[in-house]
């Protein structure tokens, strides 16, 4: 995150483009600039005293059903608002680390909707185009990250609320494991599926974000099996049983499993039958009645008040008269349909989907609000049911607008399924190579085994000199001419970006790391070395590379 | 159990024995006797054979709601019954473990009782006094073993169904922790609190049943934490939180408190109040609307026939109405309740209480058969709402009439419940000790170690010889005297039935473990020898005693 500048300087920075953007319905209790300025210089002070933040120099927004000490809990109405005493631990966690609370933000009326139009304060209207649903229930949260107001955003997620306008606004949504982040002084949607989830620009920036949330006193990790060596196996549905998507939306999700086939990733079968199935009970089953169980009483005395969203009010009011022997009924079904759906899991190490079916606009939506809604669902409302995590991120547009995708795993694999949806965020990075790690050289066995693949056999532009390093066996230099120099034989490799830091890691003195200009003028990292290990060198660069040059020099090149 | 008869000569026994007791409302489907005889055949054809049937020879009554292939299942009431096509798998195992059916035996309709009255195939009389209510669901099952007709029966139990009639016929009841033993096949109460059970006239009998239920496919056990090393500590709840209880109950739960402590236990104090107020949640909350997703429909459409229990009717034809928001606010209750009550266990290994808070006469409850019967479960309806494990075990009588308590762990600690009950079925035994093992001396420390105490010292009777073995170190040797002989000093030990047991597992050659007789005429088990040991051995019975001769022998009788 954004370290280069003080505390201060971020907030106002903050402040300045939510000027720029002039979205007002992102905000339910905005601070006084002043106010966050007083805590960033409070943060500012102790990181000067010396203080360790992990997340000073950031700001946050927190989405409306979370207890902000000193700003109304609205829920997203207002009537409902009371002042809370304290922070929810988690709001509290991130203030310990640093970061300062820009306000709370607008949400699908207590927190029940995907689409982020269901507000008294307003429609939150999409980040990239206002003409389009944001999405909710978290959607103030994801569009002030989306913009660039916030470094990162709370939300929440129950059916889908953390990860929904994570897709429509390009943004990565995490929604960890129930009962790893604590739900205390949250507004409880359904209290035993909510998770409080995070929104940020870049995975690494989410994650950052989680770690200092997640509670030591939560829920216990238990003793995990180790998974199965080998490449990751990440479960992709058949196309026809992803349901109608929106235009262009199937070959971009074919395109996102492309790209973890590319990075080494192995593609399986998967029955997305009981996902679906248990989706389709979130709203249509009994356990809409938890709603009212949290809130129902209050929307009941208010009935008809204009604080109230129409639809939210009217799907919980009639969740009153729910039987319970039929939430008994349910829970067997839905216990049996989650046997089902985690043994078909049981091989893969996370499930690929689209966040979403589709993108509607916010006309769609007024024109059919319960329906436009429940589509929405098709794919997150099973995550909670099943007491699974998942992980959201950004996979590029189409028709300009985000597109993005899930992964999906068993409770407490959130830090695999980080890893695996790092391969969509982070795409490979390029390594030119011109000595011991080209194709059928000592060392090529190195990037083959951190799931390198090579790009292309080209050489480097027309100023490098290249030498025999005095070093046992002797190591190819590689250095930027003053003057002069030649093109050297390269090869560039793709390595998943994991990969090249584990290779840097275990980098041997003399050689380095840095950018290499290729012939054709682009500018890729790659194998150098530090200037020292030239004394008394002999330089090849005459050879045009270093495969020439081995066979051309004699083996007493080589001391042994 | 009995297998120094044949499978076929149980057989006998068990139908004679019906039909000297007379108590036909005890079955609902009994086998004719031929049939069972058949089976019996079979069995003792397989043992003949060389097969090792752990339950040859045992004949057991199912209740009523399991299936058993070939009878039908009626849960109570004739008009639901159906023939199921497969034995239950609990039932299933212990067939295939060489134990015979007798049939299915009478309940509480639905399982939905704990008075074993509720039935129109009669109330089942108690086994001890038939004035009195058998106590229920499984009236029937318990009913057959305390009348010696079953060698076990299976119950269930979600409320207390399977421990209440144990405590008023006066056997045991073992109630696995939820998921142990499979519930296939067996007509739901509460499909997610349901238990097969077990009673049986002994502990042993009992667990030596349940170990051969019990799925491998089951829930799966977890870690566990070993516990603190050191005495059993026993939770044993104040007086006046135990409530009312009939006369004569408090002392007798009092002398069963005083058993464990006399056996080395430490009694601690615990607030009851989590206990008894999920308790009461059990029929006034809304979990009693699971029943309805069993049954309701079929009870609703037989409303006022005969064939249905009112008052079971009733109860469950009432939870139809219950809302699925107070199932959710009823859960979250529970839920702390529990978090509450598990603390309270925590630094104990069980918890002990009476069974049931008294013992009603079948007109008490035909007068209040509603508050007869909720009275009943004071203690045991929490059970199975907060996952625990339990043992009933009988402790005698009060006023002629069978009083039990159980013992209650968290899930899992079946095996140490049934240990700690051991120690109120079967007294500590006692050990006559005339050598190493006196207070004082080399070995006594494996008593105290055993959990042994030392009750007081004596004499043997007037007709023992004692020698100094030859061994290194000599030991002494205690042999009844064919003629003439003495008195020798002997210390009598009480030791825990399974501490007697590690000692004789332990014992080195020439040493035995015999009968001795005291000076009082009493015969205890004690310390001898093998006689080929006395071979070269020196008479020391003139000293009195083994301390005696010890003072007065030079130090060179031992070798080294």
């Amino acid at each position: 995150m954004s370290r280069t500048t003080t505390a201060v300087e971020r907030v106002r920075a903050a402040y300045a483009r939510m000027a720029q953007v002039d979205r007002p319905e992102v905000w339910i209790s905005l601070r006084p600039q002043a106010e966050a300025e007083r805590d960033a210089a409070a943060v500012d002070a102790k990181v000067a005293a010396g203080r360790r933040l992990p997340l000073a120099g950031t700001v946050f927004a927190v989405k409306g059903n979370i207890d902000v000490a000193g700003l109304p809990t609205t829920a997203g109405c207002p009537s409902y608002a009371y002042r809370p005493e304290a922070d929810a631990p988690a709001v509290a966690h991130l203030k310990a680390a640093g970061a300062v609370v820009l306000g709370t933000t607008n949400l699908d009326q207590f927190a029940t909707g995907l689409v982020g139009t269901r507000s008294p304060y307003g429609a939150v209207r999409n980040a990239a185009d206002p003409q389009y649903v944001s999405g909710g229930s978290s959607s103030g949260s994801a569009v002030s990250v989306a913009l660039g107001i916030a470094d990162f955003a709370l939300g929440t997620d129950t059916a889908g609320s953390g990860r929904v306008p994570a897709a429509f606004n390009g943004i990565v949504g995490l929604k960890p494991t129930i009962g790893l982040v604590p739900t205390e002084g949250v507004v409880p949607a359904c209290a035993s599926l909510d998770c409080v989830t995070v929104f940020a620009r870049t995975l690494p920036e989410a994650e950052r974000a989680l770690s200092c949330m997640a509670s030591p006193s939560g829920r216990q990790l238990p003793a995990l099996e180790q998974r199965r060596p080998g490449p990751w196996r990440i479960a992709v549905p058949a196309p026809a049983q992803l349901g109608e998507l929106d235009k262009g939306w199937p070959e971009a999700f074919r395109t996102a499993a492309a790209v973890l086939a590319d990075a080494g990733a192995e593609l399986l079968p998967i029955d997305l039958e009981p996902f679906t199935e248990a989706a389709a009970m979130l709203y249509e089953g009994a356990f809409v009645a938890e709603r009212y169980t949290a809130v129902g009483t209050f929307i009941d005395e208010h009935a008809g008040s204009a604080d109230l969203d129409p639809t939210v009010a009217a799907i919980i009011s009639r969740a009153r008269d729910i039987p319970a022997h039929r939430l008994y009924a349910d829970n067997e079904k839905l216990s049996s349909l989650r046997t089902r759906a985690l043994a078909s899991l049981n091989d893969a190490d996370a499930l690929l989907l689209p966040t979403t079916p589709g993108h509607p606009t916010i006309a769609e939506v007024e024109a059919d609000p319960v329906g436009a809604n429940a589509r929405l669902g098709r794919f997150t409302n099973s995550t909670n049911l099943f007491d699974l995590a998942a992980v959201a991120v950004p996979v590029g547009e189409v028709n300009g607008l985000p597109f993005g995708v899930m992964l999906i795993g068993p409770a407490f694999t959130d830090e695999r399924l980080a890893r695996i949806a790092g391969l969509l965020t982070a795409p490979p990075l390029r390594l030119a190579v011109v000595g011991a790690h080209l194709s059928g050289q000592p060392l090529n066995g190195q990037l083959l085994a951190l799931g390198g693949r090579l790009v292309c056999t080209t050489t480097t532009a027309d100023a490098y000199r290249l030498y025999a390093l005095k070093t046992v066996p002797p190591k190819p230099g590689l250095v930027r001419a003053r003057e002069g120099g030649g093109a050297i034989e390269a090869e560039v490799w793709q390595l998943p970006a994991e990969g090249l830091g584990a290779l840097l890691a275990s980098l041997p003195r003399p050689m380095a790391l840095g950018t290499v200009e290729l012939a054709d003028g682009s500018l890729v990292p790659g194998f150098l070395c530090e200037p020292e290990a030239l004394d008394g060198a002999r330089e090849i660069t005459t050879f045009g590379g270093w495969r020439a040059a081995l066979s051309a020099l004699p083996r007493s090149a080589d001391p042994r």
